[in-house]
């Protein structure tokens, strides 16, 4: 795959009743995605339970998902981590498994000045030497790249490629684009809005569960059949509505509606997370009914 | 006109050299939009100097719009205050000189609970009986209507018509136009990928000056044109960052630039806001040549 | 007076039935004050309802507090507005009418540069030429003086004296000390902590209705007795989280709190502040019954 | 150790060129607070490098510091990690080798509802059963513990002895200590003013290395004298400030100024924190000249 662009899962990070990596959860999850037409993967990223990981762990998932998928589809294994040397251990890990691409997080619980940022992003990338996807997510790290400090990073680091981007302003995004930048929207309920502005896709949790939901928003923007795009956009929209209003956590939620649809048990997410509570799962069951998506 | 939307400018006010309303350019900047082709003003709002204004100010302007327009297109008038008292008094005024709607910054300066945001609304539009456009404007306000917050106004308010989004979540504009809310995007750099989430148009102020800009967008929109619409969007934007770069205050900007573009003098923004340095002036004035826009 | 220190209590503005300026209550209120041992007023300000104020009703509020004082107390007379005109206007009217200073939040609403804010304040200050006190009141305006602006300021206005400082950042408040400037805590719960960073005292709304339980902080500490000190504030901060457990709106509570305890009927907030309802009105009685305070 | 309070410094972690533990500069990093009156350590905390520490250094660090301690102070160790098992191991551990307390942050990346955060802290808890201090330090967490939550938080762990606070709101602390907990100001230059208000120390990195500028707050303020008290924050916080001024990041800063000052030589800042520059450490080193503090 030589394109970055459409739909990217986040996929999440199956566990079995002990908390270890379900390997078989996870690569029915990646045939599941890929033959509803996806085009890559974000793994372990924030929806993968990113940062809950210990390294070994983010290096057999990087591993599975990429021998699933077989070279048909592109691979961004995330490496952020809390230091340099963790986050470049991951990064070179993943070009020699066969990854296509990395993602990484800025370094997150200190603050850290620009010139810190760019170093830590300098270091991963040179460790890895494939493609590199910035991935500005400030709800978690307290960092928003914008774009100046993107252009520091553009300056300093041949191997960016492109971002995710986890935030609402799509003035920025736009600005990204016009770097020269893939820019993946980081929320599935404004892929199309950002296509319009020079998005190339979504990366986002969500569409693991119902990728074909987003495939037809992508075909249909192609196509330049701007209603059905935009039904398509509703569609998928709603339904990620209709699933966060069951309560209880994302990584609870998205776990467990892949089993009630597709009979793939990914488990409970990983303590301090709790499990839905059993009021929840029977709203959950209710709504995943409702969406009447084939199993 | 019945229907809310399209391209909406919020007009500046144009003051001479005593910082009085200068009738003339107003009536002037009025008519130029009309003929290219806008759908409607946003009078006395952000863009317009709004609570800088004397309260027989704000009517003078009300007053000279409305007949300039002479129904030609959908006046908006803004009556927002930090009082009740004040804001119905405008309301009242705006009905009685033959507006088309009224529009409302929450109150501000002192926090307020909802009960009293709504208490407000619901005062204010029974004093004009008109449709009533709320503005989201927390960047000035410090209070951002969300969807349960618009809820509690429309079940209150019979008079809530739509409102101005002038925040970048889009989600929570999906929601107010699913409301059944004419919504329209705050912002023109993101009208297209607004609309393609349900919004109506755009109200902001860079269109007062180059409104074909937009109306091109409106247009491609309409027939379902897709490319034709990103580019015209791309343009529009890229025209608004060109004209940001010479730095100095946003009314400052807009106000010179009107001057240098259409010759209509609108004088200097309101203190405290300081005109535009003769640096600033002559970096605006090398743009507004460059745009290379009909005289 | 000469020197400005202690406690200075920010008075509401009490109003009759029609929500008009209620001379002799605020007569009443003012004596009631200056015999409890307060040091001087803060008026019109926040806890005073300042910007719903008209012009007109701030100028004679400045009147009679200043009449009723007799140059015992310091009165410091709020006079910010939206506009330099406006703010400008009001210095010159306090000053004409015997006030001892004047204090000014930065112009609200819209975003204003530095050099904006500096040339506010140059212009406000020159029209009164009495000591200023800056107002630093972000809650409200959205803009937090810090230590570099003040020093703009400062640089910039002769007439600078001092400041209130309602903002939790204690370090910024020692800063301000350290720049020469008389700077008062706005919050009457960190009067003592904020004194033994160099604040001169306390100006806030609760102290309007019990002044005495501040005084014994102030003097407790002039007099070096730390655990006497202590126990004052404590007794005092209990007071006031007492009265807030009410629910209702600030404006609301004190005015009804100062008509309970001492039969001064200081009327109902200005609306789009809501008066208390009955339940809020019963459970502030009884707890301003159990205070035990003198009528 | 029965009693928490005091004088708590949040020790650096010592590293070596390669960037491990420098067990001999640690040692005499304790000795020397020791011998200058402190009445404990907060141990791979937010100034000892905390979530950069891999889990074995972690417990290297703990294992260190009770040793060389020997029971003469308060030894509170840090666990914080992302995920409650990881934290849970290290608070198993600081038991068993004989720490008097430990503390953690909330689980951090991940926005977490009350119940999880609370349920995290149970766990952790009971793996230890040694007093428990919440660390409220939500410039690195985002999450900022509030009275309410604390609540729920001292309903559900029975070990919970404290906090440290390292928020600027003074009223909270005072709402903590209230409580009945052990409230620990989390800045430095607020302890005077944070024990006017019932804390009952400081938690921060500063006093590890001047740790006598702090002592001396604390005796004079067990005396009862108000004005020594004063003047020795005033003089703590004039240092610290100085040294602050040389630019750079704080865990380079402290380090540097430890060797600087005593001749321990604690190494760099783990990456991504970058070291300070040559113009940074020459700035630093005439700072800790002038500050003219014993070897």
């Amino acid at each position: 795959m030589s394109q970055f662009e459409g739909i990217v899962p986040a996929i999440p990070t199956p566990m079995n009743a002990e908390g270890q990596i379900a390997e078989e959860a996870l690569r029915k999850l990646v045939e599941f995605n890929i033959k509803a037409g996806v085009h890559g993967f974000w793994v372990s990223g924030g929806t993968g339970e990113s940062v809950l990981l210990e390294d070994e762990e983010n290096r057999r998932v990087a591993e599975i998902v990429v021998d699933q998928g077989q070279g048909r589809v592109n691979n961004i294994i995330h490496v952020g981590a809390a230091t340099t040397v963790r986050a470049a251990g991951l990064a070179e890990h993943a070009a020699r498994v066969g990854a296509e691409a990395i993602c990484c997080v800025p370094p997150f619980f200190y603050s850290r000045s620009d010139e810190e940022i760019v170093e830590h992003y300098r270091v991963v990338a040179a460790a890895a030497d494939l493609p590199l996807f910035a991935y500005n997510l400030p709800s978690a790290t307290r960092v928003e790249i914008d774009p100046p400090l993107m252009q520091k990073i553009q300056d300093a680091v041949p191997q960016l490629k492109g971002l995710k981007h986890s935030v609402a302003n799509l003035s920025n995004l736009r600005a990204f684009a016009r770097m020269g930048l893939d820019a993946f929207t980081g929320s599935c309920h404004w892929m199309l809005p950002a296509m319009t502005l020079g998005a190339v896709g979504a990366v986002d949790g969500p569409p693991s569960f119902a990728p074909e939901l987003w495939v037809v928003i992508w075909q249909a923007y192609q196509a330049g059949e701007l209603k059905k795009a935009e039904a398509a956009q509703d569609r998928a929209s709603e339904t990620v509505e209709a699933l966060m209003r069951c309560g209880g956590g994302f990584h609870a939620m998205i776990k467990a509606a892949l089993g009630m649809r597709l009979g793939i048990d990914c488990g409970d997410p990983r303590p301090p997370a709790l499990p839905l509570t059993k009021e929840q799962r029977q709203a959950l069951e209710r709504i995943v009914d409702e969406l009447d998506l084939p199993a």
